[in-house]
């Protein structure tokens, strides 16, 4: 098993983000890697669904994983006992990666050398969803157990995504969660949007997932 | 039914915030009223342990509540509907509340005429836990689903509440949940925390919760 990795990454020094997140974009297109920018509250399942989404892709994509987080390394070290090749990166008490930062945590994963690099954002729904990290993709997970009214309290992170998955379906049958009305609600936010039911627990649904990340990367590099 | 107040707050212009919040605690403090923040992770059961507990304490104290989101004011509307008076706070895209934004709240909700005000924060264990909004005790739920591992990712949320409460003691046979790890992670980063057991669903627990809180009240006021 690799060693974790922990680096602590600083403040951009760039004004425009935006620009910023631009040009990271345009120099992961020139090395054909995919960055899959990975958003939820904590507890969402954010780590066990990349698990199952790591093992599905094994032999089609070589793939890579960033872990953000204010403090610990406890989702490294899952990745890395998966055998999964990921660093620890700490946000310094920040709640959001921005360009320049995700750009840092590239560097240090080696990022060339993969087709696909996941950074598991913050679990946060405000201020990941405010920052253009770069990422070709912006994936946002919701678990059954917070409830379908997500969407309306939290508006720009589904705005921002281009695919919602919902974790955690084994436990429909104990929650109130409406699957019609969460559907509506985060069209309502971004019509767009793509949506996807997983349980990271049963396995059900992460092929069709691993399938959406696995077109999207073959997109990329065409 | 009351109808639905939704107010939106400013950023603070006081610089310090610490003595602008020691500021409103003496307020509070003249006018016999307790204010408590609730802060949690989106879905954790903030508004459904509100809702338990407003009926448990029901003809013990006058409580209100208000409610804090980026956008909707679906809380709102399910406390004015249990007949519990509450107003609805929007942050403007902002993911905490400073100490003078919850004045400009309480001013709203009438705190004088109240015993207890619940100030339920914006969901996210980041941003809320930077800041002292003035109130008396600071409560943080965190939910089963959600895993033991959150102290260890968020810090600061767990430093600066004085109780710690785990919802949805009712699904803990279907979740990896470790009771003894997250009470051992919960003390690592505060010692003196308090931490209790509900199921909001069930009203397991409910009852010494509202005892603890009914118990903070009469300390305050005496």
């Amino acid at each position: 098993m690799e060693d974790i990795k922990i680096i602590q990454v600083k403040q951009s020094v760039f004004q425009n983000n935006d620009e910023d997140a631009n040009r990271l974009r345009e120099a992961l297109k020139k090395d054909k890697t995919f960055l899959l920018n990975l958003m939820s509250s904590p507890g969402s399942g954010k780590t066990s669904v990349l698990l199952a989404v790591a093992k599905e892709l094994s032999g089609r994509l070589k793939m890579a994983v960033m872990e953000a987080d204010i403090d610990s390394a406890v989702d490294t070290a899952a990745m890395l006992e998966a055998g999964v090749h990921s660093i620890q990166i700490h946000t310094g008490g920040m709640c959001h990666l921005d360009a320049d930062m995700t750009r840092q945590g590239l560097k240090e994963v080696g990022y060339a050398d993969y087709d696909l690099v996941v950074l598991e954002n913050v679990g946060n729904l405000v201020c990941p969803a405010e920052f253009d990290t770069g990422a070709v993709k912006n994936m946002t997970i919701l678990s059954v157990p917070e409830g379908h009214d997500k969407p309306l309290k939290y508006p720009l992170m589904y705005q921002t995504s281009h695919l919602l998955v919902i974790n955690k379906t084994d436990v429909l049958p104990y929650f109130d969660f409406d699957t019609q009305k969460v559907e509506e609600y985060a069209k309502m936010r971004n019509p767009n949007i793509d949506i996807l039911y997983v349980s990271a627990k049963t396995g059900e649904g992460i092929p069709a997932l691993a399938d959406w990340i696995y077109k999207n990367v073959q997109a990329w590099n065409n």
